[in-house]
């Protein structure tokens, strides 16, 4: 931890903007003293935000000027061909050039998944990138769940790297040698799914390396008996924001019931704090950061309305990233499995 | 309401068999003046659990006897093939031969979704049998969910005809002409998805006959926005199912929070009405049954660990499925688009 770092931060993205990545920056700066970040957005606008929190000329926080800004409507592809100066794509390049060991962005995710792969590449072997968070379990220890979003449908071959990468994220999180994978589907038995769930299925239960569990249930997810969850990138996104309008649903009828009465409104009042607390920690939308995984570099995607609380919580899991070096551990292990191969070809 | 009603159970389905039927039944009765029910099932077993609750000689609960059972680890194709003389076949066969107007089972989703399939056979034009439930929302309707797991995968023109029948479904139960059918994907702009998706949306773009609103996202589903979510059952089972894992963890988490201090735990307590009564309202798994569309006859499948009330709400469902004549308008809606097709494919 000790060791000097620099992450560059897309400010532009988001609903807010520098309204809350500002915040955000100083707060984290303050948290880490061996933290630069280089904050990628309009000069004037920053300058104008970093003046009036009298953070004008800290020595580790450093503007990067940038024209364009990529919003929330705009296509991945348009992105990709018309917003080479934008806060995003600068953030990025600084990633892929050595400038920065990480880069966190809350903007549009499509374009934040486009640029990202065309930037970075992918590490050798992979075939896509994954969108991968944690979430909470009733246990103490998180689940990891990939893919959010990425990659709307997926070969099993991508979903048995999914299954790879995302116990490497795990592991490293949750300090475990051999974190216990499961994989989505509509029901635990062997007969259940569609062929290309089968397959895969069948890959990760022949796969060495991976401490396959079987398939877990929409239920079972947050059970706390696996630690990571792999599934498509359809599923993925829909069971994730699923859980957004449910928790928001859930909420919104508890204290619809609280006012009901006086007597609950008294008890509603008292019990706030509780409430805000727990919709913070079943909402993943609060939640935190969700990371891009098989790419070469660290790319972290804030929610889009995220507060300067949830900013940091994206930065707070770049510095994780940067400490547990999860792109070269995802690259060793894929070279692992490849020599592996390699070597159970050569002898049959 | 007034004429008479009867309906086939399979007694002997889900965790609790007749512990949890019996006594839905012997409510049922007593509900519906004008409701006979058909209890199929072990006749030994229906007649000593009848005793048992001063109802063995009620004229309108008649014991069909059935050998066997179709249990929770049978698969679907074995059922089919061996179990003709089970609870769950003989109430699909009563529903056939008209002596009974719908039924309910509370058993082996796979083994109930194909022996329906077959018994009851499709309506003319209809491609797949659908699973549809409503679900709790923001505002005081509910919405429809469908498909909840009878398709894993669904093609556009599948996807389409789930959005007719759920129209019709939402329509007859919300007492809404036109109601608001939304696909669920992965994003409300255009560009999301994969091809089904957009193949799907076009089509339902293009009836008349429907009041398509476009997509809609998981984080969507409990905004009231919708009468009608369509997806295929691979996704709309994970959905559904996710919503009773995350509901289950914030009703866990919140009451730990409660019992960290005394003062919360007398308000815990005091509250206990409240939050007992919230999570039946949100958590899909107590909500009631979900209903087979698309066959030749109404089914309604209970959840497998329902408890009496549970199975009694989806004699309910069965009850305003027979009076709302369900099969019937969605035939009937089936025939009014096929013949403005071929009215149209004869102007050409």
């Amino acid at each position: 931890m000790l060791t000097n770092l620099t992450i560059a931060l897309d400010m532009m993205g988001g609903d807010y903007g520098p309204r809350s990545s500002i915040p955000a920056a100083i707060l984290a700066v303050k948290k880490y003293p061996n933290l630069t970040l280089l904050l990628c957005g309009n000069e004037d606008v920053l300058r104008q935000a970093l003046q009036k929190e009298s953070h004008l000329d800290h020595p580790r926080l450093i503007v990067k000027h940038c024209e364009q800004v990529v919003t929330n409507n705009c296509e991945p592809a348009h992105a990709l061909r018309n917003k080479r100066n934008s806060s995003m794509r600068i953030a990025l390049e600084l990633v892929k050039s050595g400038q920065a060991q990480a880069c966190v962005s809350s903007g549009n995710t499509g374009a934040l998944l486009s640029m990202a792969h065309y930037v970075l590449k992918m590490l050798p072997g992979i075939k896509r990138p994954a969108l991968i968070t944690s979430m909470p379990t009733e246990k103490k220890q998180p689940v990891y769940l990939l893919d959010l979003g990425a990659n709307v449908l997926c070969d099993p071959e991508t979903l048995f790297q999914f299954a790879i990468m995302g116990s490497i994220v795990a592991g490293e999180a949750l300090d475990k040698a051999q974190p216990k994978v499961s994989l989505l589907n509509i029901g635990a038995e062997d007969i259940k799914g569609h062929d290309g769930i089968k397959q895969a299925a069948k890959l990760m239960c022949e796969c060495e390396h991976l401490n396959y569990q079987g398939y877990c249930e929409g239920s079972d997810i947050f059970s706390g008996k696996s630690d990571v969850i792999v599934c498509e990138g359809f599923v993925g996104n829909i069971a994730l924001k699923t859980c957004e309008g449910i928790a928001k649903l859930i909420m919104l009828k508890f204290t619809n019931a609280l006012k009901k009465h006086f007597f609950y409104k008294v008890l509603a009042f008292l019990l706030r704090p509780v409430i805000k607390k727990l919709y913070k920690k079943v909402n993943p939308d609060q939640y935190n950061g969700a990371s891009l995984v098989g790419l070469r570099g660290i790319v972290v995607k804030s929610h889009g309305n995220a507060s300067n609380k949830a900013f940091l919580a994206a930065i707070d899991e770049a510095v994780r990233e940067v400490n547990r070096r999860i792109p070269e551990k995802i690259q060793t292990a894929f070279e692992r499995m490849a020599k592996t191969e390699e070597a159970s070809v050569s002898q049959d």
